[in-house]
């Protein structure tokens, strides 16, 4: 398999071409039920690249995905390869064997018109807006996480045999046209003058301006954004921000991995967890009263503290159960004084995915406040000068995360509400 | 351009063979010239793993490289893809833009045949069997410096945009034949019991028992190993010892370049500096008298020094004036402020490449004394004691690279002849 060129067979599919393109599918056909015509199409698409279409039939739905060729928040003025659907169908193919359970079913890939027919999830929302709108998800931290862990774990050096990862690798690395967006908006765009930042002017000027001349935090986001190009620990996601998870209150699903790629396990981590707190930061604007959201921000912080440590123990059982890749050899730590180095050599290195986290998600939390894309979080406060508090205060804990040597989650979690404290006291 | 499959048209060349396949190609046919049947035709392959003729014709001569189907030392039962001559050719031609002088020239590639036309060299000869002979080669330490540093830096983050190192990453991974031998020879058989292996016996019995019970040495191995699949920096050469590189006393070429990969520079660079090591170790043993290689031993330190400090300053250099790729990118560092704390960043970064040069000789010197593939440095003593004497210093060495946390190369070549006369002396 190839993403290779353009498919010259290539069309967007149009509101009435979706049913009859599915009926062509004796399965899709028979999963639908009932007569084609009488399907009910929408599309639904919110992102930023793609048409995505809810169809209903007699018995069933499915979702149809089709990529379009540019960036659909710009418009057909930057140009975005639809092959990034192959890539995303290759992610949701590699990962399905050990955490098949947190993605959707897909039914059908259609490699000419970079489409993928998959489950319709239901009653799921978006697990932003359920943020934003103070519901819980009670598995959710459980179940990023140790989705997280399967799917890194497995395609890791120590999850399988290096030939099998670097087959992966030649996959992916394909993938050049959605990463260069990761590079761009993630590690440069908000350090330097671009066209492509906004942010909410004038409160934020001065300090959008302090990120341009601030050598240390640049250092710090740019060793970073150097290991995210040349670290492959593992087949990432490559997006997997509040925006690409559905949930509902018994059931969690990761979707959108289009930014698909190989590289290091925190990147996955750190965009889950920087997105949990964008959502804590982002409380005090969706609260109809002071204090109102108290409640719910707790949550998001126990979601965060689980989130890590559902990771941290399902890697870790992993590594010490299946271990059988060229990383850490079995064969050679075979002695029974070998079990003890190898037990602290595995926490040492979670140590290393924590502080990777956390610099991961300070970097992601930077991005939506003074980049291109921003969150629904933050924009959906009506309220500039609000709005504006809760920005500064996440980019003041993002610098927090990036430049401080964190060695546990609980001191970050403490940090979180004390340095939000202690500016509020400073302001009056 | 691609390796995939065999070509069905394979067949090795007997030596009669020779001359009319290169007599089928005009531009070879007129390098040579006059009569092709009159063409001297020479198989000098010392190596492991090919076949080498050497053409002379009535006005000029080439060298002809032609992979076998299997290891050459070990016999067909020991298979190895010829393929891997599609990637040795594909790193001569990515190399050549910035570091040609120091390769061969490559007349012609035989995608069929999987053989290589390139440039005789001579008079050279290959380094190790001067270094046995203790011939000085004057711009050896600096030549082969500075061909890894432009051979690295050109391929890696710093030189150039992601997407087109991701390229070179598709094409190189797909060459796991030989990177499987890379990881089995140096990073795992040395510290397990495998039939490949050998050692001085019983000489060194004991330190080889020891090397698979040390935990924290084997730890510092597999860290080693895991970095040498997970963290694609630059293109290697991958096989980096004294055997790939010939010479005289005014030209030094790099050859061989068949397990060339994308990884840490480390590790090319740890593969010349450990053989240089190994070779200093090896000098008593070809001393026709005590304290006769002295001299040369000196001069062997000093080119070490030598080729880790003009790598280090064509790298710093490359790095100032010619940084525009994506790692710490120019539009980001572009203030008056950034320009320190760059510098600071890749002294840094210069220093952790020292110390991942250490651990990789390390590796290397290793594995040439316990492991499957021996060197004639050492091989060529044939007092087996005094062989013995010169591993097992090598040895100890290895484990204080390995160990210590070294700050400078002037410490390290300190360390290294200190160390040996406190052997001496604790032994007397």
């Amino acid at each position: 398999m190839s993403a290779s060129g353009e498919s010259p067979a290539y069309r967007t599919l149009a509101p009435g071409e979706v049913a009859p393109y599915l009926a062509t599918r004796p399965e899709l056909r028979e999963r639908l039920g009932g007569d084609a015509s009488r399907w009910q199409v929408r599309e639904v698409g919110d992102g930023n690249l793609n048409l995505v279409y809810l169809v209903e039939g007699a018995s069933g739905s499915v979702c149809l995905k089709q990529a379009l060729p540019y960036v659909r928040a710009a418009g057909p003025s930057w140009p975005m390869p639809p092959q990034r659907a192959f890539y995303e169908h290759a992610y949701y193919r590699a990962v399905a064997p050990h955490a098949g359970s947190w993605v959707p079913a897909i039914h059908h890939y259609d490699p000419d018109l970079y489409c993928i027919v998959m489950e319709r999830l239901s009653p799921h929302i978006i697990l932003r807006r359920g943020l934003i709108a103070g519901r819980r998800y009670p598995t959710l931290g459980e179940s990023v996480g140790r989705f997280i862990a399967r799917a890194t774990f497995w395609s890791s050096d120590l999850g399988l045999a290096f030939e099998h990862k670097m087959r992966t690798l030649q996959l992916f690395s394909g993938n050049t046209a959605l990463i260069r967006i990761s590079v761009d908006l993630i590690f440069q765009d908000p350090y330097r003058l671009s066209p492509r930042n906004r942010h909410t002017s004038p409160e934020l000027d001065r300090e959008v301006e302090a990120l341009r001349t601030d050598g240390e935090l640049k250092l710090a986001v740019a060793r970073l954004g150097e290991r995210f190009l040349s670290e492959p620990q593992a087949l990432l996601h490559g997006d997997l921000h509040s925006g690409s998870v559905m949930v509902h209150e018994e059931d969690v699903r990761i979707i959108d991995p289009e930014f698909a790629f190989l590289g290091p396990i925190g990147f996955d981590l750190g965009a889950f967890f920087g997105n949990l707190l964008l959502a804590w930061y982002a409380q005090p604007g969706h609260a109809a009263r002071p204090g109102e959201r108290d409640g719910h921000r707790q949550w998001i912080l126990d979601t965060a503290r689980g989130f890590w440590e559902h990771f941290r123990a399902e890697f870790l059982t992993l590594w010490r159960e299946h271990s059988q890749g060229d990383a850490y050899p079995r064969s050679v730590f075979s002695g029974d004084a070998d079990r003890e180095i190898l037990e602290r050599e595995r926490r040492q290195r979670l140590d290393g995915l924590l502080r990777d986290m956390l610099g991961y998600a300070a970097c992601k939390m930077i991005r939506r406040i003074v980049g291109f894309a921003h969150v629904l979080d933050f924009e959906s406060i009506a309220d500039r000068r609000q709005r504006a508090r809760c920005e500064s205060a996440a980019l003041a804990c993002a610098r927090r995360l990036l430049l401080e040597s964190w060695r546990s989650i609980e001191d970050v979690l403490a940090m979180v509400p004390r340095l939000e404290a202690a500016r509020e006291l400073g302001r009056s």
